[in-house]
């Protein structure tokens, strides 16, 4: 059989990787695949450095729309990353009638709903196994593997920086501020971190799951994010004490009147699995009706690692192309036309457990009237801590933990709380999940 | 699109199973295979058993055969176990044209061979995650989610019974004699639990792994196979101390001459994540070139998880019927013409590093004997703990952790110890095994 051709937008770290693996197990490859994938050529910013890597084994450009335009490509890879013109250049491989695989996960989450249509409108491929936990199979466990499944819920360890920055924390006792300085130093980090440590780039990951798991649009809008840079190496050791570590976690979860969509710090117990994730690995725990739980486990990024989904994703285009439209995996894990319209609720709407510290004078009655607005709201405290003041301090830290309440109780337990003369700052909260049912 | 119509051979656990889940997710399973799954028929030893949990929804019958040739049967679905008539059944489901699908891990480890030639003859699928690891797609993983990579090597907790038998021994102190008794109680062991406690069951699930990671026919009969029968509570303290857990795990790995095929207690470290898999659970651990490690986990038995990858089966065979078998995924990862000759090496001829418990009298030279031995065999010491006589005892335990060697100087090594005057019974040894690289 010809070899497939392929088209490259790109040939950075994820590129790079993708390239270095075509070329060196092209033979086991094409022993799965039943027939070669060739890289013919490559869209980049610098020719030079692109030149030096590939020699003149493929045709080299900067303009990616004359990759996607190119009559030998087949299936364009498009490992740019950011939104235009990625965007603009999937649309016209579709309209062409060319498979697209890509790993940018910010463009799915932000315009997936237009660019699978126009994909479903066509008849073409939109392979994107890539951009969730990058060389995790985690989109194929989902659309495939779990196909008998009822998905209950997600929590996943979807982004590396976070995670080292979080293990350091734990490790080293190290301040947020000196454990991402680290992971800049390590190159696990940008410049401007701000994707990773806000959650951002986990809640785009999260988008594309929640969407392949019940069937429902693309909603990254309605995500609720929140990072890590407020934590405290305080808050992992209170944690630790009570059995439990802080991870950064993405979790959708089906619920009786819609799904839940959030990425936040977490407390879970200790002895989950997924608690002993450690540095820039990545983890996604799912919860299917029939399976009980399951775990997907593996380097979250990186250039082979990417390039390992990437490579996957052809083989599944290569084998899947000549199958009618109607029989190949849809993109989102369901038929296209058969979506749900199941909505997001907000976080306010969320039933959770707590983790709160709170600084208060060492006075008489602070925790009687704590524990009194707690219980106003209906919610009970499952344990609870106060560290005795050191010497010659005034001021004592609270540790909380509550049992499952709804986030809006716990918004108006907060507030009055807050207001109470007794205390010192404002209350700091985590939530927890058990990840256990 | 008309239903695809399921012939189901047993109803009992993982039939069962199967019943349900189609039964209770027939609409979302429908909204992702793009039409609906029934099951039609169904063979089955205990008419009155099956009529009850079923009603009238569908034909039952105690001839598995005519459920393989009714013409309203297009999948027929194979959970019987054991190896006739199931593999005589799966045969002439073949020749008429008719796909496969079985958990049946006995069968294909022994004749698989035979029905994968047979099947690909035919172009019909023969599909089997539920083989392996229960409700876990590891198959799929291997065989589509890590197409890029040269897999280097697996190693997987892959039999739940002796995994829930060594976490009590460690968890409880139980001797193994307690433990296997607590998991029989428990429904976690046979009667006769054999083939679960000296790994043939894992040898079995092997077998099929190292087909589909390295590209090789069925060698079950070349697995090196030792269970976990003569384990001591002992040697799991020991291991402890050490940082070690002691897991029964299945591992293959490919060397410059062949591959590895071998099924025996395991000393890994702690820390890994593998080592935290408790209970009955299952867990694989596979590193490939380009993606380095990851891990699948979850439960590796039971009606419902087995089910789970039996539908997931299901729902590719639904959706890969109509394209031409030349563009489906090969039954064992690799196209059938490419499968490769590559040997499997001899348990003399493995690299390892070993436990070694020995029972010495507390004399003089004991230990230079020893360590002299072991030098000659070019055997190198990572650690050794000599524990003391207890009061009024002359004889003391020695364990020894030795670097990485081979077991055929480890054999002549042992043989040569255990005749030292100085020496009280046998020696135990234990392979131990990093899994980091």
């Amino acid at each position: 059989m010809n070899p497939i051709r392929v088209g490259l937008l790109g040939l950075g770290t994820a590129g790079g990787g993708t390239y270095d693996i075509l070329l060196r197990n092209r033979e086991e490859i094409a022993r799965r695949a039943g027939r070669e994938i060739h890289v013919v050529a490559a869209a980049v910013r610098n020719l030079a450095k692109a030149r030096a890597k590939v020699g003149d084994a493929i045709r080299l450009g900067t303009d990616p729309q004359a990759v996607v335009d190119a009559s030998d490509v087949d299936i364009v890879v498009e490992l740019m990353g950011g939104i235009e013109p990625a965007r603009a250049l999937i649309l016209s491989a579709i309209a062409q009638g060319k498979h697209v695989v890509t790993a940018n996960k910010a463009l799915l989450a932000l315009h997936g709903n237009e660019i699978f249509a126009a994909a479903q409108a066509r008849g073409v491929m939109v392979a994107f196994e890539a951009a969730v936990a990058g060389g995790i199979p985690i989109i194929k466990a989902l659309r495939e593997g779990l196909t008998a499944n009822r998905i209950q819920w997600i929590a996943g360890i979807i982004n590396g920086t976070s995670n080292f920055i979080l293990t350091r924390m734990r490790e080293a006792g190290a301040s947020f501020a000196d454990a991402l300085a680290e992971a800049q130093r390590l190159g696990y980090a940008e410049a401007d971190p701000t994707f990773d440590i806000e959650g951002i780039d986990a809640a785009h990951k999260l988008t594309i799951m929640a969407a392949i798991a019940f069937g429902v649009p693309m909603h990254f809008d309605q995500a609720y994010t929140e990072g890590i840079s407020r934590l405290t190496a305080d808050d992992i050791r209170y944690a630790e004490q009570f059995g439990y570590r802080i991870k950064l976690l993405g979790i959708c979860r089906r619920v009786s009147d819609g799904f839940e969509l959030r990425v936040h710090p977490t407390l879970i117990p200790e002895q989950q699995l997924i608690a002993n994730v450690h540095g820039v690995m990545n983890a996604v725990l799912v919860r299917g009706d029939a399976v009980g739980s399951t775990l997907y486990y593996g380097a979250g990024a990186g250039a082979e690692p990417t390039g390992s989904s990437v490579v996957a994703d052809l083989v599944d285009v290569t084998r899947m192309q000549t199958a009618d439209p109607d029989h190949r995996v849809p993109h989102l894990a369901f038929q296209a036309n058969r979506l749900s319209d199941l909505p997001v609720l907000a976080i306010s709407a969320v039933h959770t457990s707590y983790y709160l510290r709170l600084r208060a004078y060492d006075r008489p009655g602070v925790l009687a009237d704590i524990t009194r607005i707690l219980a106003d709201q209906g919610i009970s405290i499952e344990a609870m801590l106060q560290r005795e003041p050191a010497q010659g301090e005034d001021q004592v830290d609270v540790i909380i933990l509550t049992h499952r309440t709804v986030e809006a109780g716990m918004d108006r337990a907060i507030t009055a709380i807050e207001s109470l003369a007794s205390m010192v700052g404002p209350v700091v909260r985590i939530r927890m999940e058990a990840l256990a049912s």
